[in-house]
């Protein structure tokens, strides 16, 4: 094996490229991170929207704002994409990809959306595709399911997968404060966008869900099929149930065998029992839970986002896409097996929180539990919470089919005296 | 990349390897391994002591009782070692590389012994050396550290890493009970061995930090200058004072670095925060947690023994060596700098927790103060528990140099009123 020069093409510079950009010019680092398997590394360009802003350790020559030239640049071994979004970044990609360089990527939506494609792209030309830090940010998921997890036949993936829902649940659940209370500090804060929708109704979580998909079981299912619940209408009532019952709620995303050929792919929140291993993960944190036929379960834990561990990740893909290239070879995409097909939410079953605003009058809890009885619902737990006008009836379900759940609360909506469905949330188990 | 056909050959066939051999018989399973990077996988042979046995499921045409002969087969292109120890392993793993087979191993005695000097072999003859399973069972921790943490700076790694010692520290805590009581019950349950002591005196925890400690910092430094300290001195009485001042105690193993080329490499029991992610790892599980320069603290967390869990970091072993030797490359071995060296820890501060069993009567405090005093050791808080002839002291310490902790349990030794010193242990702080 012979060491050789690898280059290095890094489009966008915000938080996580200057991060790398850095790592890749401390000289000290620069010269651990050469080896025979290696090579020498170097940062031939850095290619920004403004060529003008000053961007203090970023020699002026290696800048340029001509992405599309970087990455078509054919002296550029490694093109970094760092912009994130569908276009130009998948422009980008493609280019690179088409004259053989290797890709390293922190994009989720655009994996989410054309991952089989782009994957397929690579191999055909010879070139990696790495994307580390578009899943829970420095940990190390993605490389866990392609390489040391490849023997095994994983049956659950379970994950908190967005730092700002979980930033919002943890606050909400550590403090009794109410969501929007929450989501302001959190806006406040740099924890949530302006817009927070692709955030807090789950988008992100579902991207990533469909990333772990492909994956840990194989599948080329589309993105569109997942089923999508986000965490707008929890209320601080509901934490505060969750939390009587010796649960927490959080956001979760799930990536799960059914039968021998069946997936389900949703993100969801969900009350999580106290001790499980998710529902000490707090804060900004991210998490992934694996269970295998035979590694039983593996918990991955850290910092989901940040310009510094994202940028951790990006270089360690930099690194392998290095010494691939060295060793004239390139990671082969994940195997696909079309035998496996989507399991629709609706056909899956649960035990579920249902929390129902009412009237407070004799006789609404027997036309509540009739409903519940007709579709075959039973009841685990009742509680009767606040008065008069703030009265609430709290049910906790026996395992029951979603699709028997969702007609339970369409006849629940034409009862006179159920004001409004508070909530109606996942449980999850022990084992989870 | 053409497909091609690799032979694996199985030395030992305990649990470890029975579960090994059913995976890669097991048809469903052989089809879901074999893809285009793989090649096609073949067992054809399995080495053990008494090939009169009866094996379920492993045809008999397979079986050899000459291991040596297996390793030295010219037609076996990844020999898979499982019999543990030092010798003969070393010599069929020395005999598999110096013909340019790879070799995937779970015996972390050697690989902490003689690890360095097989990576060096196998890189010589091109093969590849792989050994997921010697630390923290299907714990993903090895292929983290070389792979995708290789772009890191890794300041520390802390991790529990015996599942033996954390089983008994977890039931003593959760039942109050005293040391001798649980390792007899670890010992019916199989759990510990007859002969406890390479797990309770922390000389199998030790082996691993030699591991971690070599990929994580590179170092080649030597297993011996590890610091070694066991479980079998702690009472239920400091379990007891942990659980009051919001700690448990651990047994773990530190990888840490100290100034620019110190390292320190230690195990020793511990009282952890409550709040730590570690503190929560209770019963058999492993958990490592990694902090490096930008990745920021992560946390791997699963079963770190059992046949199921080992078989499948060796499987994925398997398969990562198969893909290599489709490529015609191999994993090069960490890279080592010889600049770093070892730190003693008779050279590190803590905070300490000392409980002193002393005779009840006035004066005693004064006369131990002043030793603490003496020793410029500075007292964060005292407690007197028990009475009369069960009477003691117990002191958390603020930060002191563990030397200067040595010299001052010495002097206490020779206070006629101290009868004893029932416990001197670490305390962690929160962040570890």
């Amino acid at each position: 094996m012979t060491s050789s020069h690898v280059r290095i093409g890094v489009i966008g510079a915000g938080f996580v490229g200057s991060a790398l950009v850095a790592a890749l010019l401390e000289e000290e680092r620069h010269v651990a991170l050469v080896d025979a398997a290696t090579g020498t590394i170097e940062l031939v360009g850095v290619a920004v929207r403004d060529i003008t802003k000053p961007r203090p350790g970023v020699p002026v020559e290696l800048l340029t704002d001509d992405a599309l030239s970087l990455a078509a640049r054919e002296d550029v071994d490694i093109v970094v994409e760092l912009v994130g979004g569908i276009e130009p970044a998948k422009t980008y990609i493609e280019t690179a990809l088409r004259r053989g360089a290797s890709v390293v990527t922190a994009n989720k939506a655009l994996m989410a959306a054309h991952g089989t494609a782009l994957a397929a792209l690579a191999h055909e030309h010879g070139a990696d595709l790495h994307y580390e830090a578009a899943v829970a940010g420095a940990i190390p998921i993605i490389a866990a399911l392609r390489s040391s997890l490849a023997g095994e036949k994983i049956t659950r993936v379970l994950g908190i997968v967005n730092g700002t829902t979980n930033f919002i649940l943890s606050k909400m659940t550590m403090e009794g404060l109410d969501y929007g209370v929450v989501l302001a500090e959190a806006q406040a804060l740099g924890y949530a966008e302006a817009d927070p929708t692709a955030d807090v109704e789950g988008f992100d979580a579902a991207a990533k869900v469909q990333i772990l998909s492909s994956l840990a079981i194989g599948t080329s299912l589309q993105g569109e099929e997942i089923s999508r619940e986000g965490i707008s209408a929890i209320r601080a009532l509901d934490v505060d149930f969750a939390r009587r019952y010796g649960y927490v709620i959080k956001l979760i995303g799930v990536v799960e065998r059914v039968g021998e050929w069946g997936v389900s792919r949703r993100t969801h929140p969900a009350l999580v029992p106290a001790s499980h291993p998710l529902a000490s993960v707090n804060g900004a944190l991210n998490a992934v839970f694996v269970e295998g036929q035979n590694a039983g379960p593996l918990v991955f834990m850290g910092p989901g986002a940040g310009g510094q561990p994202t940028a951790s990740a990006v270089l360690g893909n930099v690194l392998h896409a290095a010494r691939n290239r060295n060793a004239g070879r390139h990671d082969v995409p994940f195997t696909v097996d079309d035998r496996l097909h989507n399991v629709d939410i609706a056909d899956l079953s649960s035990v579920f929180y249902i929390s129902l605003d009412v009237v407070d009058e004799p006789g609404v809890l027997a036309q509540v539990a009739s409903v519940f009885a007709h579709h075959h619902v039973s009841i685990q737990s009742m509680e009767q919470a606040g008065l008069a006008s703030d009265a609430r009836l709290n049910f906790v379900t026996h395992e029951a089919k979603t699709s028997d759940i969702d007609a339970t609360l369409t006849d629940l909506r034409g009862i006179a005296a159920v004001e409004s469905i508070g909530a109606c949330l996942r449980v999850i188990g022990g084992a989870a």
